[in-house]
């Protein structure tokens, strides 16, 4: 397989015709040949368009039918070999064994979302029998399944090309759901675009399904993009990226006569609460963790530790010490597009010139288009006076807030905005203050997590990534793990419906073998 | 217990000073005495602030306890006795045996919510256990669990008085969710609020309950709902009412700098569609039936059925004659406000005037206030030249749409809205016909009945009472049966956080015997 610079919109393959863009070489800034064609509005109408006729044939798929085909993308992913590796370790900038990691987290991903259809239960199945003798009056027959909320627009994220962009998490959950996918590739990565949607488009044609179940358009400017959230048959967003771009969508959203969802994961500095015991114990060694948290993968990732709050002491100045030897030791990283980089380094500048920050250490200087690792100190009070200071920085920076005693680190808690984590560092003699924070943080964040750093996001049944407003749009929801299926469906009632007309899901024979609530009581498949 | 004019803030019940409102005679127009004080914003502030602080501890309350408070509630709410009874006819213009009726139907819904806490299947609790020996990395501990989202504002509808007021569905989900609530009175049954509102403060004292877990208001103006919205403690909002009343609250709720989900359940015509063999086999049943459904409660119903469909021919004309002769003898019927009514009859005379439009038959003329119901017919080619007779009018008008042929009823059905409910009527001849419809029904509606008209919403699992923009803000929802807890929840997820801090759902001894779903498979609770 070759990149041609094309875009996919059902079975056609083809360069659109609305501009040009090119993906560049992280590392050095270069364009990529070739160029790719940006869509035009008539390319996104018959995106749309097809995306929209596919979907009740696509949604009446079997479980089985859908799985295979989500395992075919995989397999295809794979068999893309060593050209999607290079071209996407060349476009990210990031190392090939991260590459190579994602790209078996999306194939995992994608089986994950297979094993979800065959067990079925997302359908949650109802079934309250008719009571024809029921006093005053007669009850009707009434089941309930879920089905796909219909066509889902997906935008690639920068920092994962694999996982978050064409075949990546929203995309999985959404073709798990029944629901055609018109994907718009992040321009930081188109050839690992074209080549991944290529293998997606492969995969629809062995397995037979609807044309336009998938499509993947070039977007030279917001037009595009805009235009998809705008687009009446799409119904749902999936999105990763910036605070700005996330709200801009949402606004979009939110403004068409039929206003939509929108799944934005967009910002988080992930708090990490260091308590006493927890500190008295590993300051050296937790520091010199969450030095290797930090700035894995330049600290380009959602969950990357951007503040850390202690009480203030000679076992925080430990962890701080420890944690800056290891920093001042961290080698400069290519960072994924030089816009991140260089609103990295924007964002790091305003932070070391802010007066009530002290800059405790960096890491090792490096080229252009490199990340620096940095790390800051302020009072907790400061923070408080100065709500900018929770802004992302996207990147190896973090700030270590120190807290005059623990009210002061519940004052600190309360004020921050929504995150998608919070690590907290903890000895068994911390166990109380834990407690007693437990509750703030499970109003602030999606996932909290113990003696960790929230970097390594799980793929699995019970992973939350997601949390309050503004970490993502809507906190209800997750991206990552079986559960982010949820966020791609709608209940359907069926009101004495004749057997012969339900839905497979419901038929009273059970011919899906689901796990079914009968008046509201699990009931096993019998079989 | 006597109506006093008194809002409820946490446990303090007393007069609002910001201004007066009366209640009115539904069947006359005339004031009733007591005044209600409306809330002044330190009242909203006060109210929103208890809330906040009840939610940790409320939302922690056991399973056992919430269910009993649900309970406890239903009680009270029958220990209000005639007064109740009697104050909800007089402000709602309702006949007995319907607030009757309602009555154990709010009762039931807050039954069934204390069997889905006992059930503890809306926690959606999941365990993927550490690998500590997988390669290349160890597995973390990962365990879900649903939580409440926070405070929740509920408004009151004017058209049922107790099931979706002030301790309706909206406040029995919120409540089961573990959300305390803050409800707006509607106020059409101020009376009717404050008593209900009482027998729920008596419930929550009784039950040990903390303070905040439920206020009520009355507002005079705009203020106090638009500032529920507004405030930052509230995290969702229940709503019931007018498509320009849900669309305001919409805008507030997205214009917060946190913007959060409205759930608001607005406007539908609920369209019924009469296939051949059906109305060739019971044209003149069908007819007199439809008329019943059709004034039922005045029409005042949110699946009132405002859109009938058929191919035009004899048989149409039959269902119409019979419809036509049983809604003659229909005597006019009171309105729930003098403002609905006014809404009521100035939509009827907008269609009655519509040049495309043929008035085809009237019930009984009434006196003031009294609904005079009407319907209407209108070729296909007409109704979809016209969309404005797709509005809602809210009372007891319908409008037959004569479609040329199955395509023209198709085109019809393709342009209309999101609708909470439709039903279809079919025999066996019927069958081919129904399926190539209910694909492009189930993309348009919430629940799909047969034979039967939308109103009576049965409470159970498998009800949706929801449906796609603008029927409902949020068409992943339902606000009647027990689904309806979801809306109000959100996931979170903890990461090898220790056996002792874990909440019980999530402990390794599972002590709250909830199914859970281990690495993905439902497993039962050992006992």
């Amino acid at each position: 397989m070759t990149i041609l610079g094309e875009q996919i919109i059902g079975h056609a393959v083809a360069k659109g015709t609305n501009g040009e863009l090119k993906g560049l070489d992280a590392a050095t800034g270069q364009a990529i040949e070739p160029a790719f064609g940006g869509a035009s509005l008539a390319d996104l109408d018959r995106a749309c368009a097809l995306a929209d006729e596919a979907f009740d044939a696509y949604r009446e798929t079997s479980l089985e039918a859908r799985a295979a085909f989500l395992e075919a993308i995989a397999d295809e992913i794979l068999a893309l070999g060593d050209e999607l590796i290079e071209r996407c370790c060349q476009e990210s900038g990031l190392p090939r064994p991260r590459i190579e990691g994602e790209r078996g987290r999306t194939m995992g991903q994608l089986k994950m979302f297979a094993g979800v259809l065959r067990d079925g239960g997302f359908l949650d199945a109802r079934v309250d029998p008719a009571m024809p003798d029921r006093k005053p009056m007669a009850r009707v027959d009434l089941r309930l399944r879920n089905i796909g909320l219909g066509p889902v627009a997906v935008f690639g994220a920068s920092n994962f090309p694999l996982a978050f962009s064409v075949a990546g998490g929203d995309t999985a959950s959404a073709l798990a759901a029944g629901c055609p996918v018109v994907a718009k590739a992040h321009s930081a990565h188109p050839g690992t675009s074209e080549l991944v949607g290529r293998a997606v488009l492969k995969a629809a044609q062995r397995c037979g399904m609807p044309e336009g179940v998938f499509s993947l358009l070039f977007g030279t400017g917001r037009e595009i993009g805009q235009g998809l959230v705008a687009d009446h048959r799409i119904k749902a967003v999936g999105f990763t990226g910036s605070r700005a771009g996330g709200t801009a969508l949402m606004k979009v959203a939110a403004a068409r006569p039929e206003p939509i969802p929108v799944y934005a994961e967009m910002s988080s500095i992930n708090p990490v609460i260091l308590f006493p015991a927890a500190l008295a114990a590993h300051a050296a060694a937790t520091g010199k963790a969450f030095a290797g948290s930090l700035t894995l993968g330049a600290g380009q990732f959602c969950t990357n530790p951007g503040l850390v709050l202690a009480v203030e002491g000679p076992d925080l100045d430990a962890f701080v010490a420890a944690a800056s030897e290891a920093l001042s030791a961290m080698p400069a990283a290519v960072m994924l597009t030089p816009g991140i980089h260089k609103a990295y380094a924007d964002g790091v500048a305003a932070i070391e010139s802010h007066d009530a920050v002290k800059t405790v250490a960096k890491g090792q200087a490096g080229g252009e288009l490199r990340g620096q690792a940095a790390l800051f100190r302020v009072s907790a009070t400061d923070f408080l006076a100065h709500p900018e200071l929770q802004d992302e920085v996207f990147g190896a920076a973090s700030i270590v807030i120190a807290c005059r005693d623990e009210a002061e680190l519940h004052k600190v808690v309360r004020s921050l905005e929504g995150q998608l984590t919070a690590a907290i560092h903890i000895e068994e003699g911390d166990h109380e203050a834990a407690k007693a924070m437990l509750p703030l943080l499970e109003r602030k964040v999606g996932r909290i997590l113990v003696n960790g750093f929230g970097t390594g996001v799980e793929v699995g049944h019970a992973m939350v990534h997601g949390g309050p407003y503004p970490s993502t749009a809507d906190g209800r929801s997750t991206s990552v793990g079986s559960k982010a299926i949820e966020r791609f469906l709608r209940p359907v009632s069926y009101q004495d419906v004749p057997d012969a007309l339900l839905p497979d899901a419901l038929k009273d024979a059970n011919p899906l073998g689901l796990w079914r609530r009968h008046d509201g009581k699990l009931v096993a498949p019998k079989g």
